[in-house]
């Protein structure tokens, strides 16, 4: 077996390595456009803000390593530019030297990765306006940096334009981001990304959403960039990251199916088109593992486990990508961000019907010290109840509750189980009802018709003389520092005794600071006959959609 | 509906907070034999240390507070003395009068918990010695503690007691813990404790290990401990912590059937042998959620889900108690030590077959500065992959770890399931291939058959001239600073070129220091035909059990 794989990072690193642990006769190729294999492209952006100081953390392994551990032929600097499909090999050319020449295959695996997008304005090309790829662009950056700088622009408040916003500041540099969406992070629902928005701001950011850049321009003192609305702003450096495209030009030249929007189509052994040759990481169309259609994911995780899978399949062991979740974690300053699974605007773009709810509860007990708070969304489907997604934020612990979630939509479970779920319980790590139970129960409640609730954004769309009577159940201390524009008070551990207060020909609509007092006011008033329903999450699900 | 619920904490409270929001119209009245309810038993240990500062936080809620709320009759110092089945009433005595008097009940709910163990032995009721189940003890054991005293023993080394431990060391009293069993921390198996003796020992805390009191005695300055090993030990404070039994005597004494442990015997719906009486929390019998037998598991977390679900069939609607995990959580010190499932030794007593493999990664990406590491312990079955059980003990994210493995559990998944869990990735959350993936690397490696694993503790069990040869494959350095004795040294990226140094008619056992370079040495001499094993999780987990 002679298997060549292209590309050197997560996935075709992976697979070099699985391939050697299945085969020792093997012989192994791994062709490198860059001079470094497997670096911790995750890690670049702390290169910058110095919370990683040592360049050298950045290369998780070498081309020596390799080549002494696994046996691999390790070939930097070398671009793999074309596939003869029918002769079996591949066209390299050797940057050091510019020479090429041709290897021959027996399988062939494809890690190309996928590559910064460049949006078509302007400037792009501009000195000091970069892309994050790799430890050379990071490099780039920081070596501008270091010379110093008063001020940054950060096209694209994705994951990683937000992480390198953060170590910009963590700099000392002024910083703007530009946003073509009106939100950050723009895989999750806007109002998740409040505490986002909020952190930004604390931290001195500009945050300008809704608008785009439509040239760089250079100018005396450094670069000037114009945006579609029509304003300027001037800056030492500039970074786009609008997003990724897949590297899938070699494997369209060899004729190998690709997706719409440019991802290698592979089948759930990873396989291209074409049997003899693989494709994994974030140059290949992925199945999205709720809606079951094509999509495109880059990210870590999943292209380490495709390389496995792919040198398994190569070596005759049947092995099956079940799909992507898209299962993401962002750190932001203090805020961490993290998703798995739909979120709701996939949802309505699927035309996919799902019921949602919102909690907000403390990562531990509350009564040990140093709780922290987070807000949890939980999307599930209306009739089964089976989970179909979740967001959350907040601080310590929500990475631990969306892999809590992850694991239960990857078994296919539903908002009952997660009321069963015994999760480890003592007050540093976690309260004796967690988080998890908590989002079951109020989610079960609602499909049980046991707690009725209602959308927020919804009671708000209704113009204000059609609105059911809102009814705030907090204390009158807390009503009096803000409430829903229009709500009446009437604190829940009073409510008995003044249900005659109320009107029995409207709607009511119940909300609290978190939803648990108005899911009581709730059952007190269905059992009196009302038309009730409780804002889930309560005023502090209110203030995420308006901050 | 009259509903009567004896017992006024975590599952007690929880079923009548659920039975008010069932139902608006049922009369239903708590029995507490003590001053409060609902109080944050799990917290008590950390006011005697300080951590907990404010005695209020341990409040979770009062009885005025149930009382306004939820309009919940809460009758505190109240002893429920006798049920009188036939008439459908309890005696209660008024411990504030002394007086007293029926109460009928349509349904009744038994929630009274478990009591501290008393050993056999004299002086268990001297001054200054102390168990620990509620506020008023810990509030004798703080004013003692507050009076001041330089020596203080625990016997028991459970959760509470080392628990217990670490907050007289915050308060600079020197402390021996007393444990019957050869290691600290029971429910776990031995060599996963290691890292707890070890902090305790640098914490100065003297661990006596398979000893048991024989008697307290006064003496003129304090307590005496006489040991059955024949040592004595000065204190002016102890504290019993040996275990707890479930307070079912009046359930017994009722006639409701009760298990050979003492645990009032339940069915799913948390009913007992009368279907007009239900029972939660630490006094019942549950069913194991591995082994399906009966057992008793004193835990917060499914006292409370108890309490929900008890309530719910009391007002007719179906709702299962599935079992419980046993997921459980400590921290000691800097430690934190997590599991759920079955342990080994469990599995063993159920002579069930199993196999398990142990790996110690770090909680997040090594790259990213203030990784911590862990040592992760699995059990699953040998033909299927199910998941039996999880330890797990060291730093940051161990609690992680234990919860996405629960839900596995719950789940009925399969170390293949935990191949493909696409976990929430950013180097300060976790790893490309997290923990859990690994873990089940690992152990679908071993039940496939490409990843022959063993026992350090059954290869040492060898004797030394029959042994297999032990090669240790880490780097020259790495086997200078100590290895397993008899041991040979070829480091992994010099095995290729050495093969002809290894005997042909010995089988190997290959080890690196956790693992993954002697998975990797073991697939290339089982390529060369060679009989092979690794030992899972290599020179750490030789050194869990060899410490």
């Amino acid at each position: 077996m002679k298997l060549l794989i292209v590309g050197g990072v997560a996935g075709g690193a992976s697979a070099a390595a699985r391939a050697r642990r299945l085969s020792e006769e093997a012989t192994i190729i791994l062709f490198e456009r860059g001079p470094d294999v497997s670096f911790a492209n995750c890690g670049l952006p702390y290169y910058v803000g110095g919370e990683i100081a040592d360049r050298s953390k950045l290369l998780v392994t070498t081309p020596e390593k390799l080549q002494a551990r696994f046996n691999i032929d390790v070939r930097t600097k070398s671009v793999v530019e074309a596939i003869d499909r029918s002769a079996r090999t591949v066209l390299v050319r050797n940057l050091k030297t510019g020479e090429t020449y041709d290897e021959s295959y027996d399988r062939l695996i494809l890690a190309p990765g996928a590559a910064p997008l460049l949006p078509p304005i302007p400037g792009v090309d501009l000195p000091n306006v970069f892309t994050l790829r790799n430890l050379q662009d990071i490099d780039r950056i920081k070596e501008r940096v270091d010379r110093g700088i008063q001020k940054a622009i950060v096209i694209g408040a994705g994951f990683i334009g937000l992480e390198l916003v953060e170590n910009f500041v963590r700099r000392g540099i002024s910083t703007s981001v530009i946003e073509l969406q009106d939100q950050v992070l723009p895989p999750f629902d806007r109002e998740m990304t409040t505490p986002v928005a909020h952190v930004l701001a604390s931290q001195g950011v500009e945050l300008i959403l809704g608008d785009s850049a439509e040239g760089i321009h250079p100018t005396e003192s450094g670069l000037e960039v114009r945006l579609k609305s029509g304003r300027s702003l001037a800056a030492d450096l500039v970074v786009l990251g609008v997003g990724v495209r897949p590297e899938s030009k070699l494997a369209s030249e060899a004729g190998l199916e690709v997706g719409p929007r440019g991802g290698i189509r592979v089948n759930d052994s990873l396989q291209t088109s074409d049997p003899a040759i693989y494709a994994v990481g974030d140059a290949i169309e992925v199945q999205d593992f709720i809606s079951k259609t094509p999509t495109q994911v880059p990210l870590a995780g999943p292209a380490n486990r495709q390389g496995r899978i792919a040198a398994d399949n190569v070596f005759g062991r049947k092995s099956r990508y079940r799909g992507t979740q898209g299962t993401a974690i962002v750190r932001v300053f203090s805020v961490t961000a993290a998703m798995t699974g739909a979120s709701e605007k996939a949802l309505r773009r699927a035309n996919r019907d799902f019921r949602k709810i919102y909690i907000h509860p403390s990562n531990h007990a509350s009564y040990f010290p140093g709780a922290e708070g987070m807000s949890l969304k939980l999307l599930f489907d209306p009739v089964k109840g089976a989970l179909l997604g979740a967001q959350a934020i907040g601080g310590a612990g929500v990475d631990k509750r969306i892999d809590v979630l992850a694991v239960a939509i990857q078994a296919g479970m539903t908002v009952y189980d997660l009321e069963e779920m015994e999760l480890a319980y003592s007050p540093q790590y976690g309260s004796a009802k967690d988080p998890v139970n908590m989002a079951g129960f109020v989610a079960a409640g609602m499909l049980r018709g046991d707690h009725p609730q209602t959308d927020v954004e919804a009671v708000l769309a209704i113009p204000p003389e059609a609105r059911p009577l809102l009814l705030d159940v907090r204390t009158p201390e807390e009503f009096a520092t803000g409430s829903i524009p229009g709500a009446i008070n009437v604190s829940i551990d009073t409510l008995r005794g003044r249900l005659d207060e109320l009107p029995r020909n409207r709607p009511i609509v119940v909300f609290c600071q978190v939803g648990q007092r108005g899911y009581l006011a709730t059952r007190i008033l269905m059992q009196m006959q009302h038309e009730v329903a409780n804002i889930g999450g309560g005023y502090k699900t209110y203030l995420l959609f308006n901050p």
